[in-house]
């Protein structure tokens, strides 16, 4: 058994699928394909016009016919640059003791492996507890943008009762999180132009400078304790429950170790650390993620910059629209006299967040208990994804449950899986669809 | 005789000399040497420890051997960066019609050139009418950090009875704006760091970004109308006499033309023709002239950067002393609570102002005249040099005069020269000297 896992991940991490360059995408959809296929799952490629194609899987269950459990995953990667500090090359896939290294072996080949590995299990035992659809995409490492319209599509077809969304962390006592949430994401670029072209600082006696303005519109928008001023931002977002502030207060959040890893000695506005693990699963952002002007070179150079710019991402919790968010954004600039500034948005994603006490979340959670010794339920990730897209089209709960070990390096060199967790994140998985073919 | 500016300018322009790279400041050095001693000048390179060399020219007058001016200009040039939006490469000396393009072909270049040709038509003549010096550095565009160093080196060589400045203006009626002041100069960097590295800024809404606390900080330095807030800043400067505010009104400043020529509507402030007048002459600033964290790509990257860094330089005025004056910025930081911004000051100069009733400037002013159909002098440059440090070393009168078209883009992209402003510049000056001469 540990060698199909083994071989398997191996094979898969071997197949380049780069969507950021569409490097191997075809190759690996239909090699994703026809290891579901070889695996008992009946399989097919569906396409959008200039989307990466979806696999499909399927298969019913004779017990259970009127259950289907839908199994989120990808089988693109993110770029393997910078390649100098990989220790192997990124896709050959080597096996070291107990981890494959390779672009894509947690991220998400390792959870894709595992789940086929259970559905395997079931079908060669004859008992599929409840139908299994597989909907692998291609393209979210460069941030889904289709795979809502192939919900909408093939919505019959992906038609389910829950999701187990793509990825789960492992934390570092091995124990998987299960997550039931993400946030939404609202990308702007604001900016601000004021003369023609640069001109020399001596002018700066008359000439507006486009980067003070800059400063004077950021000091609009965020309190240094992280609030965001913008009018009414918060208008639609819900206090914590009762039970959702008790499942905050056990998100796994290791401060001590945190602080050390960031390198950092004080939290945004002081906080301690129950106030930050709630913030973790449940607060909004205003963050800087690039802001520029003028001159950034070595020493010094005497310019009046013509233009000033920043990146803002906005992290939403649920109640968040990010197209109201936006319109918020623009009314409040302008109310303040900054009408002149431009408002780009890049991309939104709604935020989603699966409650609690659904049935799905307890199947999974009893069967990560057994298989890991232990598990935590956290309200969301602090990252966004389309959980939204799966809740809303497909109007079923979605639960992220996994076996990424939280220190896995995904997105970065050497990501490595621990086959002792793909392994075990399969049986939980096994057991899971036993439990909810029987809810 | 035309052939001749046209043919040097383009041969200087067309050697790098970028002082804050160190790029071909050797070999301009020498090239200027060569041209001196091609044009009938004496001239040797001096050099200090850590310093570029300087060139020394000198010519005697058989005429007037008692009387000395020095001319004082610099071979470096501005980085030639954001090479895109240049027509053509920086460094080609085009000709187009009346203009030769390329970074330092106004400042300083073309001055320098309008001035060997001055010199040159002297000696051709056998007609030199007081000895002339030429003291020509190579770091006057990082601060001209060791040119006094040099003055206080060869004060003997150097001993002059005034000094016609490196550059001086010409308005948008294509007449000498002859300029008695510069402002001073405090170019400092401000550095924030929190975490040890960049992280996912899904962390932003525990891990604090350094770009915020930096607009912060800067929120903190400036109104918009322009006043720095930085305490006491402005307590040694006294306000202007009758005089000296006479002079200002005459502030050769085309409004219209200037809004134009930038593509701009309203000045900083708001402020009319007379507050924009007595701004250029008289008015300190804090200008950003670059400021940057995180990622300033393409698209969306949800990262949460861990350092941001802004070059502000504030240009000072007659009372400010650079060294006050940064004590009170790094006094002013800690007392809101910023002692954890680093300040790393890269420059400084003083302010100077020479009196308009010197004799230099009325020989100047007469010869201007005569070649251009007309002059203005001006209280002060918007602009820094080292003018002090000439007036305190040398004890003589300083006087900016020269060629650069006020929108010769000198700093910025597609800086040129105005040849027949050159030539006029170098008939004015022949002028000039022998007015000088008399005296």
């Amino acid at each position: 058994m540990a060698d199909r896992v083994t071989a398997s991940l191996q094979r898969l991490v071997r197949q380049p699928s780069v969507s950021a360059r569409g490097e191997g995408i075809e190759e690996c959809a239909q090699l994703v394909s026809d290891m579901l296929k070889e695996s008992g799952i009946h399989s097919r490629l569906v396409r959008l016009k200039g989307a990466a194609p979806m696999v499909i899987g399927r298969v019913d269950s004779k017990s259970n016919p009127h259950k289907t459990l839908l199994l989120y995953n990808h089988y693109d990667v993110q770029p393997p640059e910078p390649l100098d500090q990989w220790r192997y090359p990124p896709f050959s896939g080597v096996k070291k003791n107990n981890k494959i290294f390779g672009r894509g072996s947690s991220d998400d080949k390792g959870e894709l492996v595992a789940r086929i590995e259970a559905v395997r299990r079931c079908i060669e035992k004859d008992n599929v507890p409840c139908n299994i659809v597989f909907a692998i995409e291609g393209e979210e490492e460069i941030g889904s943008p289709n795979v809502e319209r192939y919900l909408s599509k093939y919505r019959r077809e992906l038609a389910c009762d829950g999701v187990v969304w793509e990825f789960g962390y492992v934390d570092t006592r091995d124990r998987p999180v299960i997550s039931l949430g993400m946030k939404g994401l609202l990308f702007v670029e604001l900016r601000v132009r004021e003369a023609a072209r640069d001109a020399h600082s001596g002018m700066a006696v008359i000439v507006r400078n486009p980067a003070w303005r800059l400063v004077e519109v950021l000091s609009t928008l965020r309190s240094p304790d992280g609030r965001v001023l913008v009018p009414d931002w918060y208008r639609e977002v819900r206090p914590l429950t009762t039970t959702q502030k008790l499942v905050a207060a056990r998100e796994p959040l290791d401060l001590a170790a945190f602080k050390k890893e960031y390198g950092i000695k004080k939290l945004v506005g002081d906080m301690g650390v129950r106030a930050a693990r709630e913030a973790m699963v449940a607060g909004a952002t205003c963050n800087i993620a690039g802001m520029w002007s003028g001159y950034s070179g070595e020493g010094a150079k005497t310019v009046l910059p013509a233009r000033a710019s920043v990146k803002l991402d906005f992290r939403l919790v649920p109640g968040m629209k990010p197209a109201r968010q936006l319109a918020r954004l623009r009314t409040h600039l302008r109310a303040r006299g900054f009408g002149d500034v431009e408002v780009v948005p890049f991309h939104s994603v709604a935020p989603s967040r699966t409650d609690p006490s659904d049935p799905l979340v307890g199947c999974i959670k009893r069967a990560a208990d057994a298989a890991f010794g232990g598990s935590t339920v956290s309200l969301s990730s602090t990252g966004t994804g389309p959980m939204d897209s799966f809740s809303r089209v497909l109007g079923a709960p979605c639960v992220s449950f996994g076996c990424t070990h939280v220190f896995a390096r995904i997105h970065s060199p050497n990501e490595f899986a621990r086959l002792d967790l793909v392994k075990k994140a399969a049986t939980a998985l096994q057991v899971a669809m036993g439990e909810f073919g029987r809810t």
